[in-house]
């Protein structure tokens, strides 16, 4: 076991540097995950991010030598949803998965990619049930606090994990994404949240690629997203989709200086029904007026498909039967039908409604979205390289505001659409969006700032990304709770 | 116009080989276009393959320098299907759009590709309506003949385009596979059909890549099928899935010999209720024996999931529910709704079934879908190159046995699995599967011969066709009707 100054200085050390400490000896995995443990043990009380601990079991891995991938010894944290672990918990924060102590029989691919890179599974983090929310609150779980600012929402639904990354206990944690899931906690919390292209990591073997939801991390470092996302992207058979392969490792590219781009910035709410902070919008701006600094082109220029309500919204029927179809599974996996006792009010009036639709209002719905897809794909391909936007709305919402419990469902729904109605267009169409900390409110919330490529353009988020962490350098500040 | 002897050994000249003629000015695209058009005014009144001609725009193409591509001058057939052509009819086989003389407002990314390459778009070949039976005998169009036998039909979807190719109007023409409709008529007209992997070829615009459905040519020679892929593949802004790219062009890989591949045998039906023709399992037989004498390994070796008759009728549910939003939107185009009277009765039934299905039933047959991608991919990740299987179940189906008109529908649905049941689960999976017109029954009818690659390895199969090709020489046998 390190002594404690040699510890805080450990939190601050991200994967990539983790492993060279395995890799040149300076700490053992052992030593290393027991540190992980202890600070997860003593921070987590405060903000409730990690729920199924699977500390013995990371322990006899990291003593048993994990596999000698690029990530050897360094600790990984799942998120409680897609990504099983056998023998594992596996609730989605579903009340009812819980109150049976389900558990998964196998390994996600990306579970068993993070083994095989070597990283050390520590347990699962919290998620809203099924990942239907911009906030962490599942009542089968509680809420998870934003190590920013306790009061607040650490945002949804990757909420564990970047609770986690941000309060200090590991430098990446698991994330997915199927309408904001990576990128609003990574705004919430002051990460950097990549949402890699359709196809890029498989959802093998439960889920199809053509689905909305991605996999990836939340972390501090643009290095940390590109290396654990050639350590987890690859096909499994039978993918729906595969996205074009890279020219070379993401951790090679991300050091390699971007061309001059060509950037659309859209600086405003796309939605009638809800406003843009003044804060966040200055904060475009901006992030605008850094990207020109650093030798770019940026225009006031944004898909227009982008602002037809009608369009933006069409992932919605797909989204309420996918609720029903799950529930079904869970019956499924349970052995028994699950009832409204098993779940949150909000998720059996969504399934509800997805028991009464139309096969062809989905069919309809499937339209819309090619057509919002291709619509969308012709500003990319016409010749912006990225486009601008805020990740979310407003600054990290307080605890309440969004939840199952929220006294006015209605207002609730619009404060989500607050934070997610730009980052889920971007689900829809399957392009690579990242958010980046670049900025903070008066009172030192973080306040995330989103960037968007054309399909498969991953290297050119992370390379601008780099650029704008080496200006920023917002891995020098950390939350409150951080060690 | 050149004379009627070197007319004759025209029409056994492939695309690449005319191209070549025209690059190096043993023919002008004029003479060329001349000649076709010569041909198809002779031939087609026995056949009925061409149903919409567009011969004068094809001569002032010819005649004003069809652009530089590399098959500058060569004829080109589209299908009347989805790929839709700027002005021309556009009536996928249906009688509602045909009496309302629906036609294109644009060109699909195929047919602007088509263009690209140089060929000369000539007219339209019939298809059944909505390209949803096995064999070409719409109400709108009445029936295309099988050039080998008149009284036969030449399969379908692809019906009017293979029949056109194996009567010799043209050496390769545009066809589409939802089901088998590349490799059905492939296999009835004697004729090289691949059907490429899902998102090797755009269906850009209104079209999705998540589809089954894919794009490309029926054909005489393995070298136009591959050189053709060359001119077509590629992606188109918003596409739902791209197939990774091949490692070179594929012109260039079909002339190398493949490795000793690992070949899976299927020569039996998989369906209960219909049993194989002693003829076609003795072909299936004959070609492994040929694979074996050519190096290659074959074993009785085949999915497991292939034998599940619940997983492969897994596409139905999303078939059904397309007719119905397919009949909405020609109602769009054409400005009211479609009526009984604007389609066939076994479409309007679909139709009406599409419409009374549940969102519920769509998404769990999709699921179904998933998991029989994943398990069928397995089987070639496990270690098999390539399966091998009769592409039908029975040789060439006589007219009237599967059309509208049928005496007996449920007798006709049977049939019709008789044909389709061994090409259908490829488009479930999206792999690449082609057709070769490796045998005949003992009155000479051609018989169809299925070789399936993992998904993305279109050149395996274009590799061992080119091996098969070299053997049989099935290109020198023409039928009856080949000038």
């Amino acid at each position: 076991m390190v002594d404690t100054p040699e510890r805080s200085e450990l939190a601050r050390v991200d994967a990539v540097g983790l492993a060279e400490m395995v890799r040149t000896r300076q700490i053992s995995p052992v030593e290393l995950i027991d540190d992980t443990i202890d600070r997860i043990e003593r921070i987590d009380p405060q903000i409730n991010a990690v729920i199924q601990p699977s500390f013995e079991k990371a322990r006899a891995v990291a003593a048993s030598e994990p596999p000698d991938g690029p990530f050897r010894g360094v600790p990984m944290l799942l998120k409680d949803l897609w990504p099983c672990s056998e023998g594992d918990p596996f609730h989605l924060g579903v009340l009812g998965l819980k109150n049976a102590s389900h558990t998964a029989t196998f390994d996600a691919n990306i579970t068993t990619a993070y083994r095989r890179a070597g990283f050390v599974l520590c347990g699962r983090t919290n998620s809203p049930e099924m990942g239907l929310a911009a906030t962490t609150e599942p009542l089968s779980y509680g809420a998870t606090r934003n190590p920013w600012d306790l009061s607040r929402s650490p945002g949804g639904s990757s909420g564990g994990a970047a609770a986690a990354v941000a309060a200090g206990m590991l430098p990446a944690a698991n994330a997915s994404d199927g309408g904001g899931s990576i990128r609003i906690p990574a705004a919430m919390c002051g990460l950097v949240g990549l949402k890699p292209s359709r196809g890029r990591i498989s959802q093998g073997p439960h889920n199809d690629e053509w689905s909305n939801s991605v996999q990836h991390v939340v972390c501090h470092t643009v290095r940390d997203s590109a290396a654990i996302l050639d350590a987890t992207a690859g096909p499994f058979p039978g993918d729906g989709v595969t996205a074009p392969a890279p020219a070379a490792p993401y951790a090679e590219l991300v050091d390699q200086a971007p061309p001059r781009l060509r950037i659309g910035m859209l600086a405003d709410s796309i939605r009638s029904r809800v406003a843009i902070d003044p804060e966040v919008a200055l904060a475009v701006q901006q992030a605008a007026a850094l990207l020109e600094r650093l030798g770019h082109s940026v225009d006031d220029g944004s898909p227009a498909a982008l602002h037809d309500e009608e369009l933006i919204g069409s992932f919605g029927p797909a989204w309420t039967v996918g609720v029903a179809h799950s529930l079904e599974q869970f019956g499924e996996w349970i052995g028994r039908d699950i009832t409204p006792d098993d779940v949150e009010p909000m998720t059996w009036r969504l399934a509800e409604r997805g028991r009464r639709m139309e096969a062809l209002e989905l069919t309809r719905s499937s339209d819309a979205m090619l057509r919002f897809r291709r619509s969308m794909a012709q500003w990319w391909a016409d010749g912006h390289d990225l486009l601008l936007t805020p990740t979310c709305l407003r600054p990290p919402a307080l605890l309440g505001e969004m939840s199952a419990t929220a006294p006015d469902p209605e207002a609730a729904i619009l404060t989500t659409l607050a934070y997610s109605t730009l980052t889920a267009p971007f689900n829809t169409t399957g392009q690579p969006a990242i958010s980046l900390p670049l900025a903070r409110t008066s009172t030192g919330l973080p306040i995330g700032i989103q960037l968007v490529a054309a399909y498969g353009n991953e290297h050119l988020l992370l390379q601008v990304a780099r650029q704008l962490e080496l200006e920023v350098r917002w891995a020098d500040q950390r939350s409150p709770l951080h060690p």
